[in-house]
C-alpha cells in the first residue's frame, strides 16, 4: 500500500521501517535530517514538508508526534494535513495525547469528510523495533478494519476499543492502574522484604496469589525477585519514569475534565514527579523502588 | 492422623469438616455451643476447654483465631495450650495476625521444645469450604512437610514462605496489595467510562495490557465488566470490606515496625475505613467503587 | 477617575457597585442584560460591546471573568480589549487563572505598549459586597500603585506581590495550603471528638496551640465548635466547594509546569472532587467534613 | 511541696529543675547515673528505685517516660508505682502516650483509689529549659487544680481539656494537625517560589490570608521565608522529625481503635517515615522540605 508516515523518532523511525520490510511504499517526513536520511537508506521516499503527505494520494498517513500541541499543529495548522488533505486518505495518529484533543482534530476533520483516527501504542521501543507493539484504536469500524490491514505489519495486537478517541482513553486508563501497581508492588516488596521474606520467595507467592500483578510478574521492581529485568541492571532500559509522568498527566488532565475522582492516580502522579526531580526520569519507571530506600 | 481443632467459626468450622472428611480423627474446641454442636454432628469428638487438646496427645493442632488477642490468650495464657502441651505434637497457627505476635508466641513455644508454625489463608469462606484454600506457611522445613500432608485436605495451594512469621508476612503483603491494585482498577475503570468507554471493553483490553491484575481479571469492581462476580450482585458475597480492613491495619502496623513507607497502602487504609464507616463493612471489598460513584 | 468595568457577576456586580459608591464613572459590560440593568440603576454607564471600554480613553479598566478562556478571549480576541485600546488605559485582571495564562496575555499587552496586571481577589461575596475583599496584586511598581488608588475602594487589602503573574502565584498557592489545612482540621477534630472530647474544647485548644491555622480559628468545619461559621449552619453560605474544586485544579495545572510536587495538595483536590460529585459543590468547603462522617 | 519526679532525660531533667528552683523538695528517680548525678547537683533527693518515690507519702509526683510500654511497666509492675502507692498521692503522667492506654492505667489507679491524670506536654526541649512548656491535662476537675499550683512552675499554658486521658487527646489531635498543615506549607512555599515568587514575600502574603497557620509564621520550612528558623539554619533544632513520626503514630494508633479515618494524616506519617529513612530523623520537623527538592 502507498503510506505516508510523519514523526520518525524513537518509536516511528523502526515502526516506518517495519512497513518497508513488509514491502509498503512509505513517503516520510521528519524535522530532524538525521531521521530523514536514515528512513531514506531504509527505501523510504523523503517529503519536504507536512502537506506533501497529505496532497501525495496515499493510502494512510500516519503521525507519531509527542504531545497534543503538535497533533494540532500538524493537523489544524494553516500547512497543516487537513487543510490539504480529503477524504481518500485516511489518517492514524499513533500519538498518545488526551482523549480530548484526540475527538476535537478528529472532530474537524470529520467537517472536512477526513476520517481520522486514534491508534496510541504500547510495547516501547523494543515493540516498535520488533514489529510486536500493541495498537489500542478508537475509530469507525471500517476505518479500524483498513488500518489493521497495515498496523498488524508494526504490532502484533491490535485492538479496537471502540470510537474515536476511545484509544486514547484505554491508554490514559492503562497506564495509570499500571503506575498504581507498580508502586503497590514496590511497596508490599518493600515491606515483606524488611520483615525478613527473601525478594524471589515473596514474588513467587505474590504471582500465584490476589496480588499477582503485570508489575509484580513481569518487571517486578525489586533488585534480585525476577531475572532480565530493569531492577536487575540499575533501571536501565525499558519504560522511562519521565514517560510515566507524561501519561500520568494526561489520566489526571482527562480525570478532571469528567470530573472522575482518582486519589491513588492523582499520588502515583506526585510520586513519579519527585523520582524525576531526584533525577531519575530516564530509569524505567520501577525506579519508583528508590522512594522507599533506606540510606 | 489424630488432630485437635481449636476455632470453629466461618472458616474454621469448614477446615474441620474437611479434615473428618478426609478420614482424620478431630477432637474440637470452640466458644460457641452451636459451632460445637455442628462439629460434633459431622463426627468430631468435643473438648470441654483449651489445654484438653493439648493434654492429648495429638499429631497436630490446628488454631484458627479472629485477631492476635485470642492466639496469645489461647498459646500463652495459664490455661493455654503450650502450658498444657509439649514437643510431640505440632502447632499449626491457622489465623491471620501480625508477624511479630506469630514470632513471639512461636519463639515462646521454641523455649519449651514445642514447634509452632504459622499457616494464614486465603480463599475466603468459599474456598474453606470446597477445600480450596491457599496456606502461607512459614517455619522449619521438616514441620512444613509434616503439615502439608494434612493442609492439603484442606487447601489446593500449600506454599512454604520460610522461616516462622514468614506466612504472615506473605499474607500482609499481598494483602496489602490486592487493596491497592483493587483501588486502581476502580479508579481506572471509571475514569474510562466517564470518558466514553464501554466497561466490558475496557476491562478485556487492561487484561491484555500491563495493567492486568487479579482485581481487573477476576474480581473487577465495576458493574457490568465481568459477569459471577460480587460487582455484578451489588457485591454481596466475597471477601468482606471489614476483613480488608482488618488486614490493611495488619500490614501498617507490621510496616511502622520495620520502619517501611507505605504511601499507596497507607492511603488505601483509609478510604477502606471510609467505606466501612458508610455502612458497607460487609461487602466484598470490590465495593470500593462506591467511592467513586457520583450521585 | 473614568473606570471600565467588564464581568459583572456575583463577585464583579458587587465591585462596581463599590466602585460608583467612592464617586467613580463607570462604564461597564456584562453579556447579562440583567447585571447590565443593576449596573444602570446604580448608576453605571453602559457598553454595548468589550471593545467600548478600550477605546473610551478610561484611566482603568478592571475584567473580573470566569476562567482562563475568558480572559484569553476577552483580550485577545479580534474584537478584544488590546486589539482596541492603546497604552493610556492600565488593565487589571482581577479573575483567578493560571499564573501561565495571566503572564501570556499580559505579554501579548506588553508587545502592543499595554499593561495588564493580574489583581485575583480573596473574600467571596460577602467581602465583595462589603469592599473587604483582598487584592494579590502582580506587575509593574508604578502600575500597582496607580492600581491601588482605586482596589482601595474595592477592599482593604490591597498587597503587591512582585512582578506579573504573581498575584495568581500568591492566589493559587495560598488556596492549595488553605484546602489542606482544612482538611487537617476536619481529620483532627474528628479523630479528637470520636476520642472523646468535646469539640469547642477541642477547637480552643487546637487554637492556642501549634496546630492552630484559619481553618481552626475562623471557619472551623466541626458541627458546634465554632459559632456564627458555615458548619454551624449545614455548610450553607460561604466559599464554596466547587470554586475551592477549581483553585486546587489551577495550582495542579501550575505545578505540573514547574515540576513542583504537590503530594498532600494532589490528594486534597481528589477529595473535594468527591465531596463535589456526592452532591455537595455549593456548599462552603468546610462541608469536607461530610467525607468524615460515620453512616 | 514534696515531689516525686520520675525519668530524667531531655524533657525531665530541666522539667525537674525548675521544680526545684521554684523551692518544691524533689524525690528523684531515673536509671541513668548521670541523670541522678545532675539532678542531686540541682537540690534533688535522690530514689534507689521507683517504689521510693510511691511510698515516701509525696503530694505529686510526676512521671514523665518515653513510650507507652514504660508507663505500663512503672505504674502496672510488681514494683511499681501503683503497687507501693496510696491515694494520699497525686500522680501526674508527662509522657506522650495513646489515649487508650492512659485511660487503662488510670482506671487501674482508680480501682486502688489512686488519682492518676495525663498531662503531656508541647514546647520541646527549650520550653522545658525555660519553663515556658504547655500541659494539655486530662483528669478531674479538683486534680487538675490541684496539680496545676506546681504545672505553673514548669509551664505558662496549663489548659484542662476534660476528663481522664483528654490530654493526650488533645496532643495527637494537634500535632496530627501540625504534620499536615506543616507539609501543607512546604508544598505551597515551593510550589509559589518555583513559580517565580520570592519566598519572603509569599510568606509574608500567606501569613495575612486564609492560608495561615502555625507552620507558616513562626516555623516557616522553605530556607529564607524567616528569620532565626531551623529552616535558616540546615534544620537544625527544634521539635525532631523522628518525634514527629512517634506522635503520628500514636495519631494512628487512635484513629484505628475509634475508626476515625485520617486521609492526609496518613498520608503525613508515611511521609515523615521516608525523610526518617532518608538519614534526616534528627533534624526539625519542617526538613520535610526536603522531600520537595530537586536535585
Amino acid at each position: 500500500m502507498n503510506i505516508g508516515f510523519l514523526g520518525l523518532g524513537n518509536m516511528g523511525g523502526p515502526m516506518a521501517q517495519n512497513l518497508l520490510k513488509a514491502g509498503h511504499a512509505v513517503l516520510a517526513f521528519d524535522l530532524s535530517k538525521d531521521a530523514l536520511q536514515a528512513a531514506h537508506e531504509a527505501g523510504a521516499a523523503l517529503a519536504a514538508k507536512p502537506q506533501e503527505l497529505a496532497e501525495a494520494g496515499l493510502d494512510i498517513v500516519f503521525t507519531m508526534l509527542p504531545a497534543a500541541q503538535h497533533v494540532r499543529s500538524v493537523y489544524l495548522g494553516e500547512d497543516g494535513l487537513l487543510a490539504h488533505g480529503n477524504g481518500d486518505t485516511l489518517y492514524v495518529d499513533c500519538s498518545t495525547i488526551d482523549p480530548h484533543t484526540a475527538r476535537e482534530v478528529a472532530g474537524t476533520a470529520a467537517e472536512k469528510g477526513i476520517t481520522l483516527i486514534d491508534a496510541p501504542v504500547s510495547g516501547g521501543t523494543k515493540g516498535a523495533a520488533e514489529g510486536t507493539l500493541t495498537f489500542m484504536v478508537g475509530g469507525p469500524q471500517n476505518a479500524f478494519e483498513q488500518a489493521k490491514t497495515v498496523l498488524k505489519d508494526m504490532g502484533k495486537n491490535i485492538v479496537h476499543c471502540g470510537d474515536t478517541g476511545n484509544g486514547q482513553v484505554a491508554k490514559v486508563a492503562n497506564n495509570m492502574l499500571l503506575a498504581i501497581s507498580m508502586i503497590g508492588v514496590a511497596e508490599a516488596m518493600n515491606l515483606g522484604v524488611n520483615l525478613g521474606m527473601d525478594a524471589e520467595t515473596l514474588a513467587s507467592i505474590i504471582n500465584t496469589s490476589s496480588g499477582r500483578c503485570w508489575s509484580s510478574e513481569i518487571n517486578n521492581p525489586y533488585p534480585g525477585a525476577l531475572e532480565g529485568v530493569p531492577a536487575s541492571r540499575g533501571y536501565t532500559g525499558g519504560f522511562g519514569s519521565a514517560l510515566m509522568l507524561k501519561d500520568l498527566g494526561l489520566a489526571l488532565e482527562a480525570a478532571q475534565q469528567v470530573e472522575a475522582p482518582v486519589l491513588l492516580g492523582g499520588l502515583a502522579k506526585q510520586m513519579y514527579q519527585q523520582l524525576c526531580n531526584q533525577g531519575h526520569s530516564k530509569l524505567d519507571f520501577s525506579a519508583i523502588m528508590k522512594l522507599y530506600q533506606q540510606e
